[in-house]
Parts: structure tokens; C-alpha cells; sequence
């Protein structure tokens, strides 16, 4: 039986595992076509859980180092055959599972990996296996474009004894099925949150808590009608625009000057509903200033108008249905406001608007992890209203161990403190960064367009290459970095010269070798 | 400081502490306008935690017991006042929260609430209050429409286990945003369940894992489009329907006769997809029998079609999304197969389609508790390309953790265990509430057709009331039963005489006096 043993704290053990078998399949200590040790026993021999096995087993074939068969079990491919996959989209920056893509040459097999951190080394494919052979590609040595969250960002200790002590403590609660905008004590806890935090007042009652943002645009579409024009910045978050394309609504664009989205060409489009990042517009690293978030409310008053009416109590709120259909909206998408790095914080639109026109909408995916699939919105009375009539039936998409959990992370404390962590954190990761830029000596070669928040900025090439072109030939060496053109609703101009320069997980001491591969690029 | 005991281990802490202080205000122990500890005092002191306290201080103040002023604190309401909530939907029986509505008469409010169970006693409320008085209430004492999972019914000492392990071991996997359809260990995990518990054999591409079979009816007509007709089962479960109609998709209806949907009916109706309930019927409890199962597939057969390929294999299937528009479709919507309790079990749609015309939906909810959200849908070969194609973009809307825990579930054989625990549970429940029946001599005003899945079987009475009518002197009468008349999508018939008996959840030594109040009724 193989045996392996486990030294790297860092590393998960399936990733270990799977490094183990790789590097004892390159070095043929395994022959084609061996059979490997079922799941269940080298979990058994290794002292390890079987889904680990499982997922270093479902790795090496995905990578194309072992098959399966069925009721058979698993064996260790010919190396010298290799495995195909789609070429990834370099445009497809949206979280996802990032597949490694592993083409071993046909005549050097046992040489052609080597890894790097945790990125495969891709070699040249073979032009004779594929009528369309995927290009040159080189190993990622810098992504500058990732956004993972690694395990040491993630507060796990507090969050295994919160999710333990909600599983000893309130069985009963746990299988008590959640109200269809989640449990009250999330909804409070989140409402402490967004006042203390953000400044922003909102009843629980206007809360609705959700599977991800992207699960609670599908519900606002339902809540405000696919029949309206749903405006985004461009350029922009491509997601929200497939989404709503996917969902049968009409979406329409916008630009953007330095303070935002243009009102003007909102005004135009004839949008009913304006779907904006104004507290750091991604991948701009615009801030909305307060004068232009007043000229779009003023955009949203103006559409025709409810009887607004003078009660403030949730539960004398009257709406007319037929109303609701004509009014104008304004979806202040606020993603990343928790990692506003300096400056005083601006107030959300949410908390400036008097006429019930703005859906707030914010995620737990960039503060705490997107696998934890929490986001929520703060709606109008009226629409909180409307909510309850027409989309009550509804279950909230977020089990209650996860809601339990996170209402507890939030109301004792340990988010703030998580949060205040992070911002130093990536505060010191930031000035680090820019000191990598300058000492570099590319900052004559570039114009760093610096934001007060979020965890990205844009650098501006003093080149005349065409984005894609720098792409790629910064891709040939090792460096992954989306150009602003990517994120360009329409393709208007493929040379902005602009590249987004995600810090949040990139390791900086590694930075002044990519910097000085990148200046002699430039 | 209050100081309370917690004896009981069977309910949860909060609803302790909310029956202690609900208790200590009834009986004056608390004056009018008494403030209360704050709620991190109280935790402290009664050493439960700040979640606790805030969740029954939440629900005394939804039941009117207790008011809450901003920065202020939590304070006692003058009983004699009262607060007046809207009557809830006799017919709602849909999987949520139940709100306890507490109407405090004016004059005797001290005596006014009592106990059995948690089910809050519902006095008549004061006509002057509302010009709309709800309908007399009596307290709930048999709630025979109930599909609750009670903590003793849940693997929580398994499932407790296998998160805590999780999460310890495999931090950079539950970090690792999970691919769109779900993490390939727990796709893997259920269709090796599929494959030995239901004889459906899939590949785990083909499987796609959401937050709830809502999500998925969702992703569905994403992927086949809202442009199509869907044809439901009447009687049916109202929700799916509620969702086509809030998606925008057209819906019609399709009676039923002893065997199921009727073809003829269905062809009639011109619809493009039929969804359905073949292996247990909700609430008729009708299992569609292989001939009517082979009917329908010619239905969906016979509806325009795609160049049938050869291949067999997933990567080689090709499909033209034009053609995929004009086809029909079946969703075999299988919530409670894991509950057949004698008998052999029938196969799915799925199994014996050869046309990939059938999508296999399942969920979590009734075999483990809705609450941990997790639902999954097999799709045909060509559809789980069409889903890489479009959808693709999606995030998984399950959190890791629970993916992983469910996957290990799963994989480790305890959900196998489990079915088997619950099967001999129900059906040993089943059996002495068939025995109440006979014993309480009711038997004779009655038919019970019952089928051999499920967690319910229907109960015919030989009565001439309107099943409105007699579902409401049972209510006056403490049994909560609902007629089959009000599953009824188009309102029909309002005197089926027919009603549904959940007996998951009911305790069988309440049920001789249940059923010899009944049978005084009938």
C-alpha cells in the first residue's frame, strides 16, 4: 500500500495527496494502466476521510493522470496519451473553478510537469490532436486577476466554534424551516451591521437574505417585472448583464465619466432601472461623488410617480400593483464597500433617498468567502411590501446551519473585528504593491489609477499596444492580467491601455520579478 | 438578573426561555413597561448565547408579548393592549415558518394564553378591533397536515461529525469557489445513490445541485426556455405553478385519473413540457403505473425532434439550440421516493426514456430536513451541454460546507443508513395510525386510499359536506386537515370530500382522540 506522509500545514490534503501521486506517476513508480488502492482503503491506510482521496482521485483524472472504471476502480494512465480539454475563455475572469489544464507532449511525457505554487505547467500541445489547436500557453506564475480568498483570510476557528456550538445548541431552530427572507437574527444582525458600518437604517422587515447576489437579481426581476429596461455601466460586471438577458429582460447600457455613470445617457436609453456599483464601481474603481448620486435619484424621482404617502410605519405602507410598474429603480449594487480603505465613507444612495427608489444589495462574498453563498438586499417599504405579497412563497435559498452561523458572527462581534483585520491587511498589501511599482522603475512606464476602495486599481500603459496584444504577450510570460476592454458591454475600444490589478491574494514578494518581466514588455 | 432553569432537552433553548418569560409576564412577574436585561446580560448570564436570547426576545415580541425601542432596549408590553396581525391562509400549506398569531382579549388578558405543545392558543379576538374580524380560531391540537422534521428524525450527531471534520481538513477545498453544477465529489456521491437506490444510472456531469428544487424549476426554464407551455398535474403542488407564472411562463393544467396524468388531456392542452410526479403523486398520492409512464414518453417523443446521434459518450453529443426550442419535455419531479415503503419500486421516467427527453429532479428536503437546502436535477445529455453552454456562468447556490458534509453523507453510506432508519419509522407509524383509524370505528364513515410511497395517504369521507365546510369545523374542532379540493389549480370541485393525512410528524398516542372527535363530525 502507498503511504505518504502529510508535512505541509498549508496545503489542503487532497492537494497534497494529489502532488504525491502525480510526482510518483511522472517518476513511473507506477506503470501504465496500474491499478491504484480503492478510495475507502488508502483512506483507511493514510488515516485520512475518503472524499479526500476522492477529490485527489477526481484531480489527477481531470489533469489526466488516472482513468476509471467503472466497478473496476481507478488506474494510472499511458502518460505518453495525454487528455484534451476546451481552451479557457482569458476573458472568463467571474469566479469559478479555475481547471487546470494539463497537455503532455507525446515524446517527452515524464518530463513535461512542473508545478509552481499550485499552477500546472502547461507545455505546447500537439497541432496533430485537434483541428484547432489552443495557442502557445505559458505557466501562470503572476495572476493579478485572482480573487480567491485563501484559508489563512478566512476566520476559521471562530466560524468552526460558532458552527459547532449551532449545532449542539438549537436543534429545534435548525430544522424549523427560515422565514422566506431568512431568519430574524440574521436580518437583525445585518441590519446592526449596515448602521453601525455603513450608516444606512433599515428595518429587518426590508431585509432579504439569498444564495449570492446573483440568485437575488432573479428575485428583484420577479419583484419589479422582466418587462422593464434594466440599465448597466458600461463598461461593467458582465455577470449582471447575463443574467438578466438569461431571465428575458431588456438590458441597455450606459458609460461612464470619472464620477460615474453618465446621467444623460441613462436619461437616454429610456432604462427604467439603473443597476450601479456606486461605492466602487468594478473595474473603474469609480467612487460615485455625492452630486452625481443625486442627480441619478433625481434621474429615479422622476420617472412617473407613486402617491407617496406620509405614514412611515412598515405596516401602513400602502401600494398600489399597477403603479409599481411604471416607477424607476435604481439597484445600488455595493459589493466590495467593506474594504474602503481611507477617506470618510461616502453615504450609500440607499441612505440619501427619500423616495423609496433604491434596492441596496450587498454580499458576504468578498468580506468573508464566495463559498459561503450569502448576499442580501435592503429594500423600499413599498417593494418590502410587495415582496411579501407576491414572492412569499418562496424558501430562502440559504440553509439555516450557514444563516445561524453567520448571524452570530455578525451580531457578537467577530465580523467587525474580521473586517478591520482584512482592511490592514490589504492596506499593507497595498502600499507594498505600489512600492513594488515604483521601485521597479515601471512607474514611468504607466499611470496608476488609484481608488480609496476595494481591493483592486487600474493601471494606465503609456503604450499604443492594443489590449489583447499585451495580453497575450504578458500571458507568454507568466503574468495573468485582464485588460479594462475586456469588461466593455459593447467592444467599443480595444485599447484602452488599461489593466486591472487585483492585489487581494497575489503573493508580493514575488512582484518586483513580475514588474520588471512587465517593463521590459512595455 | 432573571435566572431560569433548562430542564428540557427535547426544545430548543430559545423556546424555553421564551415560555419562561412568556410565563413570568402572564403571571405578573414582570410590571407593564419593565425593561428587560439587555440581551447579552441575560446571555451571560444564564451562560446560553446572545442568539438565544435574541430569538426569543424576537418571537415575544412577534407574539406581542414584549417591544423593543431603538438603542433603548426591550421592554414589556401592557397585555391589556394588544397586537393585531394579519389571519393567516387556511390553505397555505407550503413549507414555512408559522407565525403564531396571539390575540389577547382585552378584558381578561392575564389569563388569557395557554400551552399544549408550542402551539400558542388563539382566544377569539374583539370584532370592534378590525372591520374584518378573522373567523373563530381554536387552538391547533392535531395537526395532521404538518411536515416538519423533529430534531430526534435528524442525523445530527453524524452530520455534526462530518462537518466539524470538514472543516478542519479540507480548508482550501471550502474556500475553492465550487464549479457551477456543484463539487464533483457530492455530484459523484448522488449518482452513486441514484445508481444503487434508485436504479438510475447518470454521469455526474449530468447532474446539476441548487438551493431547492424552486432554484432548479428556475435554472430550468432558463435552459428550455420561458417561451415554452408547461402542463402541471391538477390536483398539484401549487408552488411550481406560482413560479412558471412569476417567471413568465405559460402554464396549463392537466387532469388526472387513477394512474396519473391523463395523455389525452395533456396533448390537448398544447403544452411543450409536462411536469410531473410519477413516482408519487402529491396530493393524490398516485403512483404512475410503467404503461401510462411509457404513454407519456411518447408524448414528449412525438413532439418534433432533434437529429437523434450515435455517440454514446458526453463530450461527442452535439446539439443545435434552434432545434432545441420546438421540443417537448418531461420533469419528473421525484420529492419522496426515498419513502416508498412497500413494494416494488417502479423506475424512474428517467431510466426507461430513450430520447433524452426527461429531466430527474430531486431534493434533499424530505429525506434530511428543507433546511439544508440542497436540491439536484439530472438532466439529458444534450440539456447538460446546453447547460455548459448558457448557464455555465452561475454560481452553485449551495455553500461548500454543505456540499462537503452532504457529499461525505453520502458517500460514507449514513444517508443509506438514514433512509433505512426513517423508512422503518414511517412505516411502523404508518401502521398505527391505520390501526387508530380501524379501532376508532370511523373506518366505516370513511375510505383511506393509500399507496405504497410517501410520507401521506388521503382520506375519503362518505359526507355530503363541502370540504370547505368540513375543514373548518375540524379547525374549530383542533384538527388541522386539508382537503384535496385545495390543491384544486382551477377550483373545480369544491367537494371532493377527500383529504390528505400527513402522518410524518404526528404523535400516534394523540390520534384515537383525534379520530373520535372526527368521527363525531362526520
Amino acid at each position: 500500500m502507498i503511504t505518504y506522509v502529510f508535512s505541509d500545514n498549508k496545503k489542503p490534503l487532497y492537494e497534497q495527496l494529489t502532488a504525491f501521486i502525480k510526482r510518483d506517476i511522472e517518476a513511473g513508480r507506477f506503470a501504465a494502466d496500474e491499478k491504484l488502492p480503492s478510495k475507502r482503503s488508502l483512506a483507511k491506510n493514510l488515516g485520512i476521510s475518503v472524499i479526500t482521496v476522492e477529490t485527489a482521485y477526481q484531480q489527477l483524472i481531470s489533469e489526466g493522470y488516472l482513468y476509471a472504471q467503472e466497478k473496476r476502480g481507478y488506474f494510472v494512465t499511458d502518460i505518453r496519451s495525454f487528455l484534451r480539454e476546451e481552451n479557457s475563455d482569458i476573458h472568463n475572469t467571474d469566479i469559478q473553478i479555475k481547471f487546470q489544464h494539463t497537455e503532455l507532449g507525446k515524446t517527452n511525457g515524464n518530463q513535461s510537469t512542473s508545478r509552481i505554487g499550485s499552477i500546472v505547467n502547461v507545455q505546447e500541445t500537439n497541432p496533430n490532436q485537434s483541428d484547432n489547436p489552443p495557442a502557445k500557453k505559458a505557466e501562470v506564475r503572476w495572476d493579478l486577476s485572482g480573487n480567491h480568498v485563501s484559508p489563512e483570510r478566512f476566520p476559521f476557528s471562530v466560524w468552526t466554534k460558532l458552527t459547532r456550538r449551532v449545532l449542539a445548541e438549537d436543534r429545534t431552530a435548525l430544522l424549523t424551516p427560515s422565514p422566506p427572507t431568512g431568519i430574524r437574527p440574521l436580518r437583525d444582525a445585518i441590519a446592526g451591521h449596515l448602521g453601525s458600518f455603513r450608516g444606512l437604517l433599515a428595518d429587518p422587515d426590508q431585509i432579504v437574505v439569498g444564495a449570492g447576489t446573483e440568485y437575488l437579481y432573479g428575485l428583484i426581476l420577479q419583484l419589479i417585472g422582466r418587462d422593464k429596461v434594466y440599465c448597466l455601466e458600461n463598461p461593467g460586471y458582465k455577470k449582471a448583464a447575463e443574467i438578466y438577458r438569461m431571465n428575458g429582460a431588456k438590458i441597455c447600457f450606459a458609460g461612464m465619466d470619472e464620477q460615474g455613470i453618465l446621467p444623460d445617457e441613462l436619461l437616454e436609453t429610456g432604462a427604467d432601472v439603473a443597476h450601479i456599483s456606486p461605492g466602487h464601481h468594478f473595474p473603474t474603481g469609480i467612487t460615485m461623488p455625492v452630486r452625481r448620486r443625486h442627480e441619478i435619484l433625481q434621474w429615479a424621482s422622476d420617472g412617473q410617480k407613486i402617491s407617496p404617502d406620509t405614514t412611515t410605519s412598515f405596516s401602513e405602507k400602502k401600494i398600489e400593483d399597477s403603479s409599481v410598474s411604471s416607477e424607476r429603480y435604481i439597484i445600488e449594487d455595493d459589493f466590495d464597500s467593506e474594504f474602503r480603505l481611507s477617506g470618510k465613507p461616502i453615504p450609500t444612495m440607499f441612505s440619501i433617498d427619500n423616495n423609496e427608489k433604491v434596492i441596496y444589495i450587498n454580499t458576504f462574498s468578498k468580506s468573508l468567502s464566495p463559498t459561503i453563498r450569502v448576499s442580501y438586499m435592503v429594500l423600499p417599504f413599498h417593494l418590502a411590501k410587495l415582496f411579501r405579497e407576491k414572492l412569499q412563497f418562496y424558501s430562502c435559498t440559504v440553509p439555516n446551519l450557514v444563516q445561524y452561523t453567520l448571524a452570530a458572527f455578525l451580531s457578537e462581534g467577530y465580523f467587525e473585528r474580521h473586517i478591520n483585520r482584512m482592511r490592514l491587511f490589504y492596506a499593507k498589501k497595498r502600499s507594498n504593491v505600489l512600492l513594488a511599482l515604483t521601485e521597479s522603475g515601471l512607474a514611468e512606464k504607466l499611470t496608476v489609477q488609484e481608488e480609496e476602495s476595494g481591493l483592486h486599481f487600474t493601471l494606465r500603459f503609456h503604450t499604443e499596444k492594443d489590449d489583447r496584444a499585451l495580453q497575450e504577450e504578458m500571458a507568454k510570460k507568466g503574468i495573468r492580467m485582464i485588460p479594462l476592454s475586456a469588461y466593455d458591454h459593447l467592444n467599443q475600444n480595444p485599447a484602452t491601455h488599461t489593466f486591472i490589478l487585483n492585489y487581494s491574494e497575489v503573493a508580493e514578494e514575488t512582484l518586483p520579478e513580475a514588474f520588471s518581466v512587465l517593463k521590459e514588455l512595455l
